[in-house]
């Protein structure tokens, strides 16, 4: 049994390539690649990868992470300019002794030795894009915090998981959000489980949902449950705190293949692999407030990809 | 009740410090605050701030991390330059609605803004310690990564953890460990307690070591049983990947102010507070792997201090 998951609709692609190169009998960090690097490269994704939204100077500043759920060995990259895929630098990254996160102009010259082209990721699009926005008065500066996050088993049961993203538009030089951070964007572990989370990264941190997702799972929650209570319990927690939790959402999958996604927002989309490619799946509520995922339509993806 | 507790001797002095604030009707945030400012200011202590161990370049970058349990809120900078202070720009970034984790020269650009002063980190006696270790051959990278790490709660119940580090001796450039990252180097929530951790970075955010030991005791476990089954479990579970863990050493500290440390390094020290200041204890393991607490000497203090 293999399985991909991925954050919003935009991974419907890149699901299906990995699931291609699984059935060819690739590895699940091969599949992992596949579906991040296609939505980084893809430019209409503005929130990941070249084109990405860049910051409050104008720069594409970019995150991203991998981890492997066999040994637990992750990579990362932070606020990296000028490179196409921190996917691939973080995964690059992964099987040093010591040095595995590099943050800035570190981690630039870090991918240049090991031969990553310097790129120009800020394209014409997110240059016209940026300087519209800044006319745009109040600034609405976080829109569009779209991670994606992935995570894949493969026939040996070893499971990855990875992230990518160019943050909140608008955010400060050298802003970091949860997607890039071990416990709260992703964590992975092949005995168990993998999950992934998505939005608001500056309130996900404050809870290391990723980690807690797996850790419930670990104690005997199904991955259904272990997304609703871990989002559910720490929305109730800054709630005590009377803070108002912003866009959390998450998926995750166990090692038997089983998924689940979770989200406080509505319209949370993820991709899943089937046997004719991949499948997009938009996140209900039911009365009990259980998880129910629908099946998009073409019309839900192409008014989706339309907006910016 | 009243309580501070911190990694490594080194702290004693600032425990003192922090315990007369507390003593003065003080908050948990400003005793915290004087713990780590005391450690970063005085150039003894080589692997953190002021003086501390310079990266590859021989280029000093600090992380630091400030975590407040009362309502999860965060502040961290990575890999900043220039500052002497990185727990006080940590501080300074909690109350902001995003942008609270900011790295390199985005973290430095900010702090100089809120009104930090530019300094020289590289003090005479790093610089001939860093020109004395590129000598030697082979070069000893990942000596004295010893991270301060403090916790605190005030009269009032609140709680506080916050973490300082330069980070590896001879580290990449832009290269970050556990010490900054929430979950990682540092959790806590005063409606349970909370731990901070110091040793292989690299080793310790693959599993979230201290977000670990605050959800145990949230679950039931006391402090002591906490640290110890989050390190135990966790190295053991590397070993299942063949991995044989590096230096891990924990201090937490549960709301009703009962407090524990666990390390699997001999000699691991860390400094709580008492009647009359400090106390400065080692840790050893008793025969059932349990954790007693040995009060230190003077001669072991001296002998410790003269490391370098």
């Amino acid at each position: 049994m293999t399985r991909c998951i991925a954050t919003w609709l935009m991974a419907e692609n890149g699901i299906k390539k990995a699931k291609d190169l699984l059935d060819e009998g690739k590895d699940s960090a091969k599949a992992l690649l596949a579906i991040i690097q296609d939505v980084e490269s893809d430019e209409r994704f503005v929130s990941v990868g070249r084109g990405g939204l860049p910051n409050r100077e104008g720069k594409v500043q970019l995150d991203g992470a991998f981890m492997d759920g066999d040994d637990l060995k992750f990579g990362a990259v932070m606020a990296i300019e000028d490179i196409a895929s921190p996917i691939e630098v973080a995964y690059s990254l992964k099987d040093r002794d010591a040095n595995n996160i590099l943050v800035a102009k570190g981690a630039k010259s870090y991918a240049l030795k090991k031969g990553f082209k310097e790129v120009d990721n800020l394209t014409k699009k997110a240059k016209e894009r940026y300087l519209k926005k800044c006319q745009e008065d109040p600034l609405k500066a976080y829109d569009g915090h779209d991670t994606i996050g992935a995570i894949v088993i493969d026939e040996d049961g070893h499971m990855v998981a990875g992230t990518s993203t160019s943050g909140l538009f608008y955010k400060d030089d050298g802003r970091v959000g949860d997607s890039p951070l071990i416990g709260s964007g992703l964590y992975v572990d092949s005995e168990v489980g993998g999950a992934t989370a998505t939005g608001m990264g500056e309130d996900i941190a404050k809870g290391c949902v990723s980690f807690k997702i797996v850790d419930l799972m670990r104690n005997g929650k199904s991955v259904k449950e272990a997304t609703k209570i871990a989002v559910l319990d720490f929305i109730a927690r800054l709630k005590r705190s009377d803070i108002e939790a912003r866009d959390i959402s998450v998926v995750a999958l166990a090692k038997d293949g089983t998924f689940a996604a979770y989200s406080n927002i509505p319209n949370f989309t993820f991709c899943i692999d089937d046997e004719k490619g991949a499948k997009v799946y938009r996140l209900e509520l039911d009365q009990n407030g259980d998880q129910v995922y629908i099946e998009v339509d073409d019309a839900f993806k192409s008014d989706w990809l339309s907006k910016e």
